[in-house]
């Protein structure tokens, strides 16, 4: 039995993170918390019967083969993940990994196929049964890259559980067994060994997330906490499309933290407490309508504090402007300056509400999802109907998530 | 020599107050800055030969005489204003007040009529000189009623100073005077005396700028303190002219204080950092430009503070993003929730952009004023082209600012 005789083709799908509350104070040792997103990756397997390797992604522009014989595999050193970080990595394999990339600039081209190609020659590696055959590998993202929405992580678990069930270290219904821990935390450590390879010194929190759902709070240096009681919660999500420099809005804040301190000190604790009372809205389990009460007034409170600290952006105050009109309250999520807005829906808000602020936002020229947070993490099914990587790369968002 | 063989006519002016800093957080013992506003009440003072006292106030349409010998005046005991709160007045009195106001409804009709004669009374019991002829009183506003900007307190000061210059408890060139502080300290106390009939129990602040002018530091229960180095600015108030409850407002905030204290507190205290903040960027005497660096700062900062608490308006969002789009830093003043916003303007800022500003937000169903903080406060000029009565009621803005 060998690797690849495994089911013929299976989807893999792993939910994108959405920061709720801490951006930015979480720079000054503050919590923060972050959900799972509905807004998914989605990567295709197929076993070939040639010796081919096809990585496919769209999203970047990639469609790139390699021969099975063409691959170092086993023949390298690898270094043990456990006590040497993954960019200190030996010169042999750096520049066969460079070698079979070859794509020379910086792009997320380069690091797309760099984390497929690190996960890929680990694993083999590691495994106990040998690559044979070879196999087509396509991810499709809904997730906007560069908006703070994990998008990179969401890749990286996708492809690394995948890479997973094709090397048989997990099942592909991974998710109902009953070492599902153990499977999900194998996921993770090779996601975030990837996200370290790309980003060098990531937090582990989008790994985390876009394994396991659900919701964490974080603070820097002092790892994440799984959210008791969370519960996945209706969402709009709302991309201004406005570039932005992440470094230099948490540059910019750091300047009128220097520059008043006595005023920017206490907006950061009281947005660290924002952080924590979500925390305790959810364990205290108390009914939907005043959870969603005191959210709506974390998101406002949480929303103007950040507009306080110089990073909203005429295009967010926009979107609070009009979901506001419909009495919904939304906040900028990640570095802002740009970049998205969360709208929490409660469950009694229609859908034509939703539809009419959705056009609305539409007609400003935002990009407008209608989404959940906090939601399951990396899944895979096994596909039985013929779906082809061509399928894939066609279906609409709708048929996807209906397979998890 | 009678009390009103003085000047023949004088105009009196009196500035009102807006709040820079601190409105909200002062209600929790934080520090709060407000400055006199360049929009004033005007009061016309004309001695008459005949008897009749005349008092006309076109803004809240009252137009009454009447005649010397109905006045209780010398008859009646009046409280020592020292240890007797005014509101605390003796039987007689009160029921000689309500008879000669005649108006029974608390409207802002009464309570004009009741300081004016509250004053009166009081004066011409003090007074060494009584009153042998009667005179006509008119006092036209621009400041809007109810919106926080101390035009009670205007209308009480220019009325303090035009009947101590009637009695000739104070020259007409009062504030010219080597003893023009003793001078401001009288038209002070009395102003407050009348507010204190109207408002039972006022901090005295809005009273204390209409008198004195310039900028003043307080905190509840604890006094104000002028700000050192203060120097006028140029400031565009906009009127949104939403009507709305201060008491409700402030209800608000201390409901949100009360759920959710380890978020406001802080809040508040950095409300707190931005009025102290202002009053050392005053101290520091630092060039105009980094000065208003940091006004600016401090406005953005404030508003979104306040903005949290709940006590923002779309109207003034809206106000926020038309000035913002000239690159003009706007925050709410007093209450919210509607009301007014202010917008410093800097030096540099030509006038044809102001006015363009002042067209969209006029455009908006605003009202604009361009106007100015902390100028001088009380003061009186002796009229002697023939102006009249009539005369100040159509005069403009301009016309009169003129005078002082």
């Amino acid at each position: 039995m060998t690797a690849t005789d495994m089911n013929e083709r299976i989807l893999v799908s792993a939910p994108g993170k959405v920061i709720l509350f801490g951006e930015h104070s979480v720079v000054y040792q503050k919590t923060a918390v972050a959900a799972s997103l509905g807004l998914k990756s989605y990567l295709f397997l197929e076993r070939r019967q040639d010796n081919i390797i096809e990585l496919v992604l769209p999203d970047v522009n990639v469609d790139k083969t390699w021969e099975l014989h063409q691959f170092p595999l086993r023949s390298v050193d690898f270094p043990d993940s456990d006590t040497r970080h993954p960019t200190d990595m030996p010169t042999e394999l750096k520049s066969r990994l460079d070698e079979l990339t070859e794509i020379e600039q910086d792009t997320s081209q380069r690091q797309a196929v760099l984390a497929f190609l690190y996960l890929l020659i680990m694993m083999e590696q590691k495994s106990a049964t040998p690559l044979t055959h070879g196999f087509t590998l396509c991810v499709r993202s809904f997730l906007p890259v560069g908006a703070g929405l994990g998008s990179s992580a969401s890749y990286s678990v996708a492809v690394a559980t995948a890479l997973l069930i094709l090397f048989k270290e997990i099942p592909s219904d991974f998710t109902k067994s009953a070492q599902s821990e153990q499977h999900l935390e194998k996921i993770n450590t090779y996601a975030f060994k990837a996200e370290q390879v790309l980003h060098g010194n990531p937090s582990g929190v989008d790994n985390a997330i876009a394994t396991y759902g659900g919701a964490k709070s974080f603070m820097r240096g002092q790892g994440f906490a799984t959210l008791e009681g969370f519960q996945s919660l209706r969402l709009l999500l709302t991309n201004t499309k406005v570039p932005r420099s992440t470094n230099a809005l948490v540059a910019g804040v750091g300047e009128k933290r220097k520059n008043y301190p006595l005023i920017i000190e206490p907006m950061l604790d009281s947005m660290n407490a924002i952080a924590l009372h979500c925390c305790d809205a959810f364990k205290k389990s108390q009914d939907k309508e005043t959870l969603m009460d005191e959210l709506e007034d974390l998101v406002s409170l949480n929303h103007c504090l950040l507009e306080g600290l110089g990073v909203s952006h005429p295009s967010l105050e926009k979107i609070r402007m009009i979901t506001a009109e419909s009495g919904l309250k939304t906040k900028l999520t990640g570095a802002g300056g740009g970049g998205c807005a969360v709208t929490f829906i409660r469950d009694d808000v229609p859908q034509t509400l939703i539809d009419q602020v959705m056009l609305q936002l539409q007609g400003e020229g935002f990009d407008c999802y209608e989404t959940s947070v906090g939601g399951a993490g990396s899944g895979a099914v096994t596909l039985t109907k013929g779906e082809t990587k061509n399928w894939l790369l066609q279906a609409s968002r709708d048929t996807l998530e209906h397979y998890f």
